[in-house]
């Protein structure tokens, strides 16, 4: 078989460049072992474990504001998340037709050399050839081997599709101190879960800002034992007894689920081994390429910055590249992608929140008219602006609707707006996006 | 008593000017007749009324989403209302403290002359010396008389703090065809209550872009009667009966609330009626100027953009030029400020959004992820390019989070950015604004 | 023969776009009639006219400024003028030679269908097959038949390589009154010439900004003859005897060289005909897109803006559709590309300079210290911004070094700068640039 | 006396605050010994030096392309000069009348307290109070003391009004290697002067782009003696005999004028000793502010950036903030002021030119058409650009126009925009700042 492109992967980081090719008329092929389009992000990862974060957010607020307990079964909550999933499956069936170049096949890719790509459809071998190659296979957990780790489960096994989690365990201990590791405390701890966090070091959310992660830690309020490797998970019963470490002692825990979120790693297709770094990611520069000519690399494969959203600007870069021939005509500015941590009250932050020189001012989220509605007042924003010219270098924030906020202020990040810029805008009152104009006039 | 400035009204238009001038130094009296500061927007307009909405909102998720009925005592709705109030009392009273340099006096400001205003004190006259006035003294609501207009409240009596209506009426009857009539009706309906609007035109939500008032009604499913003017309302036991005209005829209708929105009109303070517009504004230019030297006019009072958003960056506008003695080194740009209607769904726009010949791009919200996990997949948002610059003209949008959205839209407005700027933006996955790149990326 | 791409036009409109496409791959033909690259620009237009545009300048000022006469052989001025062009023709002989992919064919094109184009070269038919056509075939002058027009130049006879002309005139009669006219008028006026123009109408430099044309003419004090339509050319001995009506009557002229400068019109190449909109261009939308699939037209045939660099501009945005296989990927604004009239003391525009309401701003250049320096301060400096934003519109310039400073401007037009941005910047000093900022400053 | 304000000084750092301030209302007293405004800038320095930097260009360019020398009369020059300066202290005269509120004093200021200033005036005392005070004192030359320091003369005893140098040297030594001994020695070169830079340690131009200066250095081919500290100069008959070392060996030099160009230090009134830095500079922040209230210092004498078009920036932000007392509304962007080093070739700079990691593009002057018309094709074009966003961080420039062009760049770096905004602009063709967009481009 004979076409422009092979796109092995039809995640964030696969898809979006090749629905972009094909309207461009080039004939793609884009191969998946799972069958769907979305990638995990879509089958398991965030669309499914945030539609679970606003209906508990939701429930959370009725009680919150109006002292009104909701007793919603946790199932009702899967199958609303289920629901969101099918609806998507089936937007990306609809775009996936409505773009007639695109060939879809559910296989596993191996490249033999930069024209040449295999896959490996249920045991049978493809032989095709490409002009180019995308990869963009993305990233799965890592599951670590130890005694009883058979009885754990990933977050993976609670938000895939037709998940076998349909019950709210009362008691849950999550394995590790990332991202998902405080998103998942944070939400079930909200829907009701006593929830327990086993680090193996003395921090979590490494890499993220540190006052971001100070201010956010002190109003999720989590019960975190630091220090604190796990040995082994036993069961007793209908129960699990967890074994671990903790300054030198060994101490257990019974609970009743257990949550291993102990890192991601990049899948690499065969015969790209030799394109990853030290890390173990595809080697990729600002414009997708990797070393290979005519092989390009997005999303999390490449471990530029590991989110959906940067997966799809990446993908797209390497479309509008691959239809220049690798002579750049696009290239990704991957310190202007936002970062959200999905928590209640959720944290994000964008571009440089760790300037040498800056001024520098905070919003109070107490002072927040959407947070007093909600009275959920936690938090805070900030803003660095460059000294002299005041153009915005970053900010974070934690607090209510931090996840909408950034964008505002990534836009004014990576187009290099000014304090005076946001200054004179008048966001529309009353939205939280207010504070963006209110911090930046404190500088004014 | 002598002062640098004399702010007439401590509302948007008011206070954040005050406090400025009062940061550099100037000696600032404040005048309002309420004797707290907000403004009409905090006592009874936008904070109470959308307190109130996000609360309705968030009953009807559980609701729409988990097909839960949650039963709320629309009294605990009014505390939470009340309380929010409360909060920024107290918040501005605290920014009162925190500004030395602004006095605070609750009473009625007459201009005598432009360095001389009258403070009605409670029936006496205090004798004001001032090298500047900014007046800010806001809108009301129009009141018209009629038979039986003395039974019917406005949204003040409804929002106002500490408000007498504690329990929901089960049917309401609204007359106007104005934004507040349009949310009044939008919430109540969400609550439960049986609602009906009353138009005395053909059309409802005049001055707002014709598209989006057609997406919005196709969505809110109210009851509207056009060409129906109001002629009475009759008290009928608890109840009242509305006579009005239809197609000719009169009509009645029985109801438990009448509520009148039938238009707000600009609070002209005494001795300064030779500075209004035909339209019985004060007129001012973009640096707030009023046809009198000294004397500068922001918010409502002035007509230029209604909204309390704006009346606060007009405020700051004037503040500044009172510091440059009217030599303007502030504009405000009008045709940016976004404005929102806070029915269920919201609709909101900025910019132009009538271009005579402009790249159009289309978003569907039952595409939109967020819309998805709500089940509230109604609207639309409409993005406008200028051809060949590919500058963003302006943009509406119907469906959730649009109050939100609608500032990063603005933003790119304001200060022109591209389709491609936004395009190469990574918004946050998921956020409903990642449909801002995904509008933008359709033109690339 | 086989390519991916025919380029019909080896000028501004063909080449940066043919070199691009062969960056990325694409294998190119490009045919052009003059079988050397730059078209008439650098064959007979900007190139050589502003050399001697340059060399004239630089001796007015010497007898300017310091009082003293320089005698310059008119022939050592073309020499130079050649000189030029043979380092640009031997500068392109180089691109094309770092360009692999391009090959370069002495003929006509001929579009068969827009796959198939046939190339007359030297009368013999060469076929060639292709994937992709952008025409870029540039314009010519429009020659009038009349009694003796046989007798008449163009500038095109002025300025071409190795150039007839190698002495000047004592009295010369330009016929048109468009910028090349007045450019030539201007240019042979500096250097003793004495000048007369030929007005069919009543106005000259129609499309230039009115106020601009006002203030330049008024300093460049040409003998215009308005509503003096030619009738003949006569050959009287050494001289020519030009027959002209003025207000009914006929008058005539003794003059020793005749030029007409009667505008321009597009060079359409055969079976492109059906593409031409009814002033006879071929008709591009802002992507370089003709009314054919995979037809592209660049550059003086479509009309859009007939400069060099604005020819330059759309080559690149045609390479890059055709890449992406009209799906555009990129877009010409043509209102901020800079027009600069190349008299002595030159006059520049770019965008907007006809705003119905703006904020306009005024720097005479005789308070410019560069001016002051060469003793030119004749001219006026124009800026129009937007009211509320302050975004600058556009701006027009007549004096010294508008063709640099333009460019300044057009950049804040393009880009959507502001009063105040401009204001923030310190220009340069000396430069004449720093009006730029002097005006802006002015706003605020 | 009682003023708003005292502004010490009348050059750049301080006229344009005094008339902004008397714009808005503000009583001025203008203070400085030269009676004149203008400063150094306009009495001795950039003004003066170019107007005959410019017309040594002009003649140098006659005998450059076509061959044929013109002989000028360096008073002539002069002449010219003193006329420039005569224009501009008359414009400076309009504009004091102009600007009402301003009194200007020939005299010396002292700062007894920040509320009271002591001016003498011919040597009597005049008490004046005042709100604020704005130090813009500005520099002046080091003039080092030595055996024979007598015989030598400055830049300043070169080109103040009214010099007594109205003949060229055949032959002059320049001691330093600062910028103004480069722009001398080249200046005067060019006009047939046979120049020698005496340097004492083993570098010129320190502080200046090391590249550029190289690319500068290879162009201007100078006599430069590095290592060569100054001893003694003697007079011998009507030359000079300069002593100096060289490689630990004493060496001497007959000359017919010696000029040093040893450096420049600040003016700092009496009073105002506490504010300086280590470096001799009175302190100040973005804002103007000095570490007193209300005293701010803008131009030459903070040190921040020693150049007429900055100290006017900062004397116009000193301003507003005045107006403001102190609590900023105006920074200054020191990173986005050009420099420019007035030899022939000049050179100019602006921004980050020493990015860690950039995109870094270069553009051959040999190839720009301008400087082919000129032939003077020496010099080069650099353009660095962020890797992912690809925002112009600066550029340095040797060759034709570089101090017109550099504010296109500067305009382009002072607010963000990108490789692309660039590329998509059409700058003016033919001009020098073509180049601007086809570096540009070289990255897309």
């Amino acid at each position: 078989m004979d076409f422009d492109v092979v796109v092995i992967g039809a995640g964030g980081g696969g898809y979006p460049g090749a629905f972009r090719l094909a309207k461009s008329g080039y004939n793609v092929l884009m191969v998946d072992p799972k069958g769907v389009l979305g990638g995990n992000c879509l089958y398991s990862g965030c669309v499914p474990s945030k539609t679970v974060r606003e209906l508990a957010h939701t429930i959370y607020r009725i009680k919150n504001v109006l002292g009104q307990e909701v007793k919603v079964d946790f199932k009702e909550i899967q199958r609303q998340k289920d629901r969101v999933q099918e609806i998507r499956f089936k937007q990306h069936e609809r775009e996936l037709s409505e773009h007639g170049g695109v060939t879809f096949m559910k296989g596993i890719a191996r490249i033999r050399d930069p024209k040449n790509v295999i896959v490996d459809v249920d045991g049978k071998e493809v032989e095709v050839r490409a002009k180019y190659v995308l990869i963009a296979s993305g990233s799965e957990p890592v599951k670590p081997k130890f005694p009883g780790s058979e009885y754990c489960i990933t977050s993976d096994d609670l938000f895939e599709y037709k998940s076998k989690v349909s019950d709210l365990p009362q008691d849950m201990v999550i394995v590790g101190g990332g991202y998902i590791a405080i998103e998942v405390a944070s939400v079930f701890s909200k829907l009701g879960v006593k929830t327990h966090l086993l680090v193996r070091g003395d921090r979590v959310l490494k890499g993220f800002p540190e006052q971001m992660v100070k201010t956010l830690l002190s109003s999720l309020k989590l019960d975190i034992m630091y220090n604190s490797p796990l040995f082994e998970v036993k069961k007793v019963g209908s129960e699990y007894e967890v074994i671990f470490g903790s300054g030198g002692v060994k101490r257990s825990l019974r609970t009743n689920l257990v949550m291993l979120a102990t890192g991601r790693k990049a899948v690499i297709p065969k015969g790209s081994e030799g394109l990853t770094n030290e890390k173990g990611y595809i080697k990729t520069d600002e414009a997708m390429r990797t070393s290979l000519q005519n092989v390009f690399a997005a999303g999390d494969v490449n471990g530029l910055a590991p989110y959906f959203h940067a997966a799809v600007r990446m993908s797209l870069a390497a479309a509008y590249n691959i239809m220049a021939n690798g002579e750049p005509i696009d290239y990704v500015d991957v310190r202007s992608v936002p970062v959200t941590l999905y928590s209640i009250p959720s944290a994000s932050y964008v571009g440089n929140v760790n300037p040498s020189d800056a001024i520098e001012v905070t919003y109070n989220m107490e002072d927040e008219v959407m947070s007093q509605m909600y009275n959920e007042m936690d938090g805070v924003l900030k803003l660095f602006f460059e000294r002299g010219s005041l153009r915005l270098l970053g900010g974070w924030m934690v607090g209510v609707h931090s996840q909408y906020l950034i964008n505002e202020i990534g836009q004014a990040v990576a187009h290099g707006l000014t304090a005076r810029q946001l200054a004179e805008f008048a966001d529309q009152h009353p939205s939280t996006n207010e504070i963006v104009s209110y911090a930046a006039r404190k500088v004014l």
